[in-house]
């Protein structure tokens, strides 16, 4: 791929009043392509012409080299001018807007979950390596400085933690309590594919699995305690008593990580508990434990607090995570680049692709690990698999 | 059993310095037999008479009708002048001395866990079921005051939570941290029967399930991950650096509870994060979250704080222990005799007992299937079962 490398964007929204998946274009992945040398956006795909010109006006994507804008993703797919395709919408919709540029040989970037279930995600992952195309799909968390500072506090060296011994993550969803926004409604069908367990939890799984190791025996306990939830606005009225929901809002599931490190995670729907952190996840070591904590989800990047308790010392310290990067990664592109979270961890993805750094995000092959996880957990449990 | 009932008390140490299970009888037991009418101690067994008379003189058990001093469990046994024979020793002692109690007939209050292994578990349920003998177990977690506040906020009045939707009970053991100290040197040694699965994990399981319902389902991993541990004396240098560990220092339990409540449950070795509380417990409702905090384990007591979060509220208010067992319980033992921890809960065991309220506490064949849950996770974590 030469570079810049030319890129088709499915879902960059000019609505101002976007939430969720609909400003996730807008607010995780613009600022980097809007700063990299590496990338440049060369077409818009919105729900039709008209509102992609919009985007393309509103984002000054329509001066200079101007931008193509389309209303389909055939169109979109057989533009000679884009190598890659960036998907950032709703999980639903990824399967029919990314299949035709897979079909015209583009390379594809796909947030996460890269469909609404396994059969969609292995056709499109097979697609792909038939025509050995490259692919990333949207699991940030992984790219995170929170990674580099747990890393870094393994070791033997002094003054370091030792080994890791066992791990827990507990963390609310803010979804799915006892009332959700309403633009959040579509994640409490199942058959959609997007929801708490396939968005929050493997989000959450694909970050503690980086930083400590891959998931080598588990017991997954997914439950839907909400049949029922009442839906609210921007100002938090309710407009819905009771929208129903087939999706988990409990996943909890521990087990062993490679290395023989125990590990310990429960997701639930709903706030957290009043002035507590919306994650809590402890790295216990030999000599020491980590505690990282933020107001939003990890991968999100609210907020992040990572404390250090030394044993011996007695004492705990807060780690800052700049300091981190620019020790251990020196170039990291969101410390260079100013961008901050959401747009930070998504950078470093896009970052990896463009130098080939293969190990530092997954493709649509290696994201069939997760996909066949959600599977077998939706089967032990009871939930329809499509 | 005519009242008082009359007490043949095991392990009553004399010793100013005594820790732990050495101390637990002057601290958990004695406070309640010093101010209860139901019962009275007429008997001292110690590892020499000697001993049993330092003890009775200790506490003023010499005085009036003086109770008699034993050196040997068979002599007690034997002691027509006891009715109950309770034992507050180390574990690995338990078989022995409680076995020829039960031989000649005599009900037995014995700490938890019963003895080392299932087998003697299991013989000495079989000797006390033969006889038609009353026993009963020091699992006095279940009769905290928390569980009736737990249960209190469960409901559709107005102004309670709802229905409990799952709970999480995350834990720091204290003991089997990077070093430890050396009176708990026996808990390291898996053929003794006491360690930190055993005793801390189960007290822990045996009041949350008293608290919400059984468990039905689950998976259990545990780990030995500190396969040695330094040991250290009362002003904590250390003594020994590396002691051999058998035993697990990482127990870790999901599953699911009666009426289809997930659970999560971990509990580790060492000291919890520096200004954190011992243990996390929370129970996640319709309509609001409790959390229960503490600086010590729950059923010792220290220092217990309930706290309300309403999620319709938002507001977090502290819940008085007092003020419900005041409303719920109006004659509490301990709050009538002003018992502090860790004697109130203890003591409500006793009240339970003489009062003949078989559904307060568990005898000897109830408390096997906690022996079996033992032994099933020894099996599947690859630990020896004696």
């Amino acid at each position: 791929m030469t570079k810049p490398i030319r890129v088709g964007f499915l879902g960059l929204s000019s609505d101002e009043n976007a939430h969720l998946a609909g400003a996730w274009g807008k607010n995780a992945h613009l600022p980097y392509f809007q700063k990299s040398p590496d990338y440049t956006i060369t077409a818009l795909c919105n729900s039709s012409v008209e509102s992609a010109e919009k985007a393309a006006k509103k984002y000054g994507l329509d001066t200079g080299a101007k931008v193509r804008t389309y209303g389909d993703p055939e169109s979109l797919a057989k533009d000679d001018n884009v190598d890659l395709v960036v998907c950032s919408v709703r999980v639903d919709k990824h399967y029919r807007l990314i299949k035709p540029a897979l079909l015209a040989g583009k390379s594809v970037f796909c947030e996460w979950p890269l469909a609404s279930n396994l059969e969609q995600m292995q056709e499109l992952a097979d697609s792909a390596e038939q025509k050995k195309l490259k692919t990333i799909v949207g699991l940030q968390g992984r790219t995170g400085a929170y990674i580099h500072a747990i890393k870094k506090f393994i070791g033997n060296a002094e003054g370091q933690l030792g080994d890791i011994l066992s791990t827990t993550l507990t963390g609310s969803a803010f979804l799915l309590g006892l009332a959700t926004p309403k633009e959040t409604a579509y994640l409490t069908d199942i058959k959609k594919g997007g929801n708490m367990f396939t968005i929050t939890a493997i989000h959450l799984l694909d970050t503690l699995t980086a930083a400590l190791g891959e998931i080598e025996s588990h017991n997954i306990v997914l439950r839907n305690k909400r049949p029922t939830v009442a839906l609210t606005d921007s100002t938090f009225n309710i407009v819905e008593q009771s929208y129903p929901n087939s999706t988990p809002d409990h996943i909890l599931v521990n087990g062993v990580l490679k290395g023989d490190i125990p590990f310990n995670f429960h997701v639930r729907g709903g706030l957290p508990f009043k002035d507590t952190p919306a994650f809590d996840w402890r790295i216990y070591y030999t000599r020491g434990e980590i505690r990282i904590t933020g107001n939003e989800m990890l991968w999100l990047g609210g907020d992040i607090k990572v404390q250090v308790f030394d044993f011996l010392a007695n004492k705990v310290e807060d780690v800052d995570l700049n300091q981190v990067l620019q020790e251990d990664v020196k170039d990291d592109v969101a410390l260079k680049m100013g961008l901050k979270a959401p747009a930070d961890n998504v950078a470093r993805l896009y970052e990896a692709f463009a130098k080939g750094e293969t190990d530092k995000y997954l493709d649509f092959k290696q994201s069939l690990k997760w996909a066949h996880f959600i599977e077998e957990a939706y089967i032990a449990n009871g939930f329809p698999t499509k």
